[in-house]
């Protein structure tokens, strides 16, 4: 299949690229670049520089809209680095964009129809721009990392970072998508990657840089979630989701997303007539996905190493 | 199965109680009385008013506790008529309480074991109480109706009605309780009640009564939710789901309620380390359900009559 990420590159969005171009059955066509973890300029350097890293630099890395007054929270800083990947020094890159995020999505669902597959992992702004302008992207099968119905948010007792960054876009989002798979807290928080897990990549440029970033990522996790023995893997199970869709139990349902409000940023199911429903996650088969996100990254670093 | 139903009585709460006395696997050992739609002063005039009118003039009805400065709310007036029962006069009751609802809850606990079933339909104050006391009545199966998991409140964005009396009660009744279904919003307004379906009702004292109460209430429900054609049948839901565990699909996860903040009286899951886990039902098998209520309520009036 062919795959769009929106990334805001970001620790979990340098997994999900790793994850991506590892995976067999992907064909990374292009990057567009969000915002929320880092600005939409950081996370396109980040992303360029990660391509590179993982032998992919040909793949195009398109500039999305970030919403007006933007500045990237103490909580992302402190979870992702100053520089979205964990202080770890990749040799970041300033290159031009490939072109407009929106144009890039509204072409692509035109020339590749169901081929297509969109994974937006940041704010959702360019999404819902895209979606508004194109009919025909509506169509376009989407899996988004964001939202919490079932768990509470992570930046307020509501509202998931990414959804919390600009709600109105993602209630649009969630309206316009006809076929649209929502990976929230609900199940990222259920997969884990220990200390030990990215550790075992080690050995080479690519899997230093990537099990360091995983140490800077779950240094912040245990300070904030003590339960826990590792971090989350919020980006790339949305990755593997869209690959094969039944790693996932869902709820089916007419999901919106609190625009204000005490509860602004929430995502919510409203059965109040409107006809487009999503599917979200619930229930996750987190021993059909860690095993293999950390496996397929450990065979790519190897690969690129040879 | 012996039930106790736990009652704010109320229209819904009629409606529970009519259809777990019509019910021919049910056998209601008491009522006890709590608060929330009404008093709990008079909620138990209301329910041995029923109780008489129903033919089953000696069943127990037990005093809750209802908790301090608890003032029934204009919504509540509005929905349920001042007197609970949508200024419907049936004639009240105002015998003394059998005893106290939580040494009742406890007895009969121990006395029925796994044969019993309780179920609140209110403020959760009561059995909050009895579970903190009672470790054997822990054990017991419990189906309460309240909460809201993935949809909104109805009295905040956050917070269903039962809930909100005594988010800390609630918390502490989801935290104890080992076997427990949630029957909240999530099901219980998929659950629909029509004009013409509660005249059916109509042509004796019993069943004038019940359509009276069915239209003042459908009425109510027409002014908040428009695009409903009917009443929700929230508190006989959980008395159905009680003898018919099948009638829901529930997600299992450890439910907290909270008890402070912008989303207080919210039901949200929080998977971080508790071991009690609660089925919340999130979807309903609704023509195995309504129609069953309305032939069941229909052959009991009839009943009564000859």
């Amino acid at each position: 299949m062919k795959m769009i990420l929106d990334l805001d590159t970001g620790i979990d969005d340098a997994f999900a690229l790793a994850y991506a171009i590892a995976h067999p059955d992907i064909e990374l066509i292009g990057v567009t670049g969000t915002y929320g973890n880092v600005t939409i300029e950081q996370g396109m350097a980040n992303t360029r520089a990660l391509l590179k890293l993982l032998g992919q630099p040909d793949i195009p890395v398109y500039a999305g809209v970030e919403i007006e007054g933007f500045v990237v929270s103490e909580a992302s800083a402190r979870i992702h680095g100053t520089n979205g990947v964990g202080e770890v020094n990749i040799a970041t890159d300033n290159a031009e964009s490939a072109g407009e995020a929106v144009d890039f999505l509204i072409e692509s669902a035109a020339k590749y129809g169901e081929d297509l597959v969109v994974v937006p992992t940041g704010a959702q702004t360019t999404t819902a721009k895209a979606l508004e302008k194109d009919e025909a992207l509506r169509g376009i099968r989407m899996v988004t990392m964001g939202g919490a119905l079932t768990v509470p948010g992570n930046v307020s007792p509501a509202a998931e970072a990414n959804i919390s960054q600009d709600p109105v876009s993602s209630n649009s989002v969630y309206q316009l998508a006809e076929d649209m798979t929502m990976v929230g807290l609900d199940v990222t928080m259920q997969t884990q990657l220990t200390r030990a897990e990215a550790d075992s990549w080690r050995g080479t440029a690519a899997g230093d840089a990537f099990a360091d970033m995983a140490g800077y990522y779950i240094d912040a996790y245990q300070e904030n979630n003590p339960h826990m023995d590792g971090c989350a893997l919020h980006d790339p199970l949305a990755v593997a989701v869209a690959v094969d869709p039944d790693l996932v139990d869902c709820l089916i349902l007419p999901l919106q997303v609190d625009t204000e409000g005490p509860t602004v940023g929430r995502t919510i199911g409203r059965w109040d007539g409107s006809e487009v429903e999503t599917r979200v996650a619930v229930g996750v088969d987190v021993d059909a996905f860690v095993p293999d996100f950390i496996d397929k990254l450990g065979q790519l670093f190897a690969r690129l190493a040879q």
